[in-house]
């Protein structure tokens, strides 16, 4: 088994003095962080959690999980990381499906979900430090995270990431974005995401600052954009096109240390594009995924007008190809390779393997063009996404269907100024039910950014020969039922 | 087996026009390297060399040589790296040792060693290409080049270094001293050793350019390093110092996109640090050899003063240990640990691991103080470093003893100010011999840097109890003798 070096030791011993995290106008070293991670886990041994137990992790992005994460790190726990926009339901389905030994909590969830071992993270801090030997190596093939995503069945999947992944994904970004002592990365994407939780992993492997948020703020982002405080952060076109306002409006222009913006969550209309380029922001398109630890390909900034629409090409150590495509330009599904790929799932699905031949099979379709640039045409399974969360409709046409008054459900994104898009219903009944009453039946049981903007009752769904629901065609239904 | 891709194809595909070599006013892509490389790789097999094998590669720093190396990359070869400077002699024992298949040189070369199979580069180029399919992945454990080492015993040891040392080596490196996509490489060490070589491999894989040159020139690299040309460049004290001169001379200073010195070869004297932090030139010393295909620690270029005469911390992926020391600042044996760590030797040696329990050890005398920095203390083998060459006493012994006057030989290396270390020779004769005579024997069998420059008659040489050879004491006997 190939071992690498505890990665919170080994950087704070190569750069103990650093800056390594700001929060909230407070500011931690990285020798601050792992003595406090040490100290924190030998709290948690305390509290009964065993070093490589599974537990499960609902916080916001704040210092305090920064610490409970890095924690777990120093006991190599597996960390399932829980969405905390989900809705009770969806939560409690993560927790069990996972297994999980235990679930530590900020206190401000502690009535969001039940598990027979919850603690706070309070309530952690005030334990004894337990004595524990702190392991100086880690397994390259260990489960660092577990973060869950729906897929195509409607049935989140808990999604393995280990640490050879989380290596590979942070190194393969260094050779393609660069790298330098003293970047200073802006993090107000949920570090339970893994565009979040990368900047972690980035930061302890370059011995680089994070600048955490709990919530994203626009004016935050422009100005540290534009003084220089920051030189990387994570972006969605909302967020994006939020930043580009206020710089706008504020006659700001990005500070020549600002390096880029990495914008996942699918293309990037040209108009943000122009804006970005007035204001001198380099914006870096990527494509990636929880199965992929995060970015796959990504396009550089200064092809973003000649590739307008690309996901770029793949990093260092990944390969792309297109499932069938004998031809540049020829459309199928994406599969990719590399280091940074799932080894698997857990739970309900651990004996699925996501490889088909080596290859994984992303479920989106896309092509590859005749200079090797990817073009990604349809995020898999009608994925929608909205402010950069990913909603599958699969999942809420389950709920609909556990709705007493419904026949049939479909579920597709609709275009929208904020969000980019929202999604909506297209239901069949088979008793009256009102738009409010199947408002509420999701409310219950979805996160509140995956509840349909609209619900349309409809004679019948749009289905192929083989009876399968046709999820680009429900479109045509709304124009229908306005 | 583990594989990546192809790093050639790979970078080719990634950044096709983006500048990586320089050589004599002429610039080449990285699309047109490939290009190169692929057609000279096709043109190798037509002279029979078939993929996988063994090669021995004679060569300036050419572009043409860099050619060279990276059509037998195409073909995934193991380089036998010949080090241009040896002797006849010397030569010819690592050609025989290694069983290299075929023989490839620069035709300036042609005469100095003899090889049944034996191809010019100017004869290959002149070949029809043979199709051959080039794969687009490589084996990380396959052997990429081969370096010989004198170390301890004489007898020179061929060092394998594989895809993936030479792979870890890159990316520690950038993790260390950071890398940005508009890097320039100034490389005027030889190609054959690693510290040259693993220019070549960080090009690959950062995306770097490398400006090459076959002779150092102080006044070129000091021109670079002022005007932002280049931003890396590798020396050791004697190179370090000559373009400090320059830049004296002609009042330059470091232009800003400069980042760093990486200085190896030994510590660097206090003043020339001075000098060098006069003119904004950063210095990062390294610890590093062969055996661990270039870097093991670097020292920071801020701490040279703080921590003065240390080699550094480990990068990111290493681990260094002292050797039966039980706390901070007890002298002992280095011990390295790491993916950089070569897996073992060819030829003589084949059979003899590198490694005792996991742990390489290097022969080198050297403590960590209590903040966790290497400081070497003393050389493996009493090694001189003689201009950033490594040149080993017993192989200089071995040839005077095999003088017919000589009865007992030591040799033991003295200051010298413009080459740092130079050797000097303590023989005990059994009939009268002059300095001419040991002199042209010694250049007949070594390489002319190894040939003592002094030559001192002696009684009897320092022995301990256990009649070792006590090298350090030798110096005495030059005192004696004047």
């Amino acid at each position: 088994m190939e071992q690498m070096p505890n990665w919170l030791m080994q950087r704070a011993y190569m750069t103990p003095h650093r800056e390594a995290l700001r929060f909230e106008g407070r500011s931690w070293t990285f020798r601050e962080l792992e003595q406090q991670a040490s100290r924190f886990a030998k709290k948690m041994v305390a509290c009964g959690i065993t070093p490589h137990a599974r537990v499960a992790l609902l916080g916001y992005s704040t210092a305090e999980f920064v610490q409970v994460i890095y924690a777990c790190m120093q006991l190599q726990l597996e960390m399932v990381m829980l969405n905390n926009r989900l809705s009770d339901e969806e939560l409690q389905y993560q927790l069990e499906d996972s297994e999980a030994t235990a679930l530590l909590i900020d206190a401000r969830f502690a009535d969001r979900v039940t598990h027979a071992n919850t603690w706070t993270f309070a309530r952690i801090a005030q334990a004894e430090e337990t004595d524990v030997t702190i392991s100086t190596t880690w397994q390259k093939e260990a489960t660092m995270t577990v973060m869950y995503t729906s897929g195509t069945t409607g049935f989140p999947k808990g999604v393995r990431q280990t640490v050879r992944n989380h290596e590979a994904s942070a190194l393969a970004s260094a050779l393609n974005l660069g790298v330098r002592p003293d970047d200073v990365w802006f993090c107000a994407t949920p570090i339970f995401h893994i565009s979040g939780f990368s900047t972690l992993t980035k930061s302890l492997l370059y011995g680089m600052t994070v600048d955490l948020y709990e919530k994203f703020d626009e004016t935050e982002a422009a100005l540290s954009i534009a003084s220089g405080r920051a030189t990387m952060i994570s972006v969605v076109a909302l967020t994006l096109s939020r930043i580009l306002t206020v710089m706008e409006q504020r006659q700001l222009t990005a500070h020549p240390r600002f390096v880029t913006m990495l914008a996942g969550g699918g293309p990037i209309p040209r108009t943000f594009l122009e804006r970005a380029q007035a204001l001198n922001v380099p914006v870096a398109q990527t494509y990636g995924m929880t199965e992929t630890a995060s970015q796959t390909t990504t396009l550089q900034a200064e092809e973003a007008f000649t590739k307008l629409g690309s996901a770029g090409k793949p990093l260092f150590f990944n390969t792309v190809r297109i499932d069938g495509a004998t031809k540049p330009g020829e459309e199928g599904e994406i599969c990719i390779q590399g280091p940074h790929v799932t080894p698997g799932y857990i739970g309900r699905f651990a004996d699925r393997s996501p490889l088909n031949n080596g290859w994984l099979h992303s479920g989106d379709i896309g092509y590859i063009d005749e200079d090797g640039y990817l073009f990604v045409v349809d995020r898999r399974a009608d994925l929608i996404i909205s402010g950069g969360e990913n909603i599958y409709p699969a999942q809420i046409e389950n709920v609909l269907h556990s709705h007493p008054a419904v026949v049939e459900a479909g579920v597709c994104g609709v275009a929208d100024a904020q969000w980019g898009q929202v999604p909506a219903a297209f239901v069949v009944v088979k008793e009256q039910v009102s738009e409010e009453q199947l408002r509420a039946h999701c409310l219950q049981k979805l996160a509140r950014y995956k509840v349909p903007k609209a619900f349309y009752i409809v004679e019948e769904l749009p289905r192929n020969g083989a009876n399968k629901l046709m999820r680009r065609k429900l479109i045509d239904l709304q124009k229908d039922s306005e």
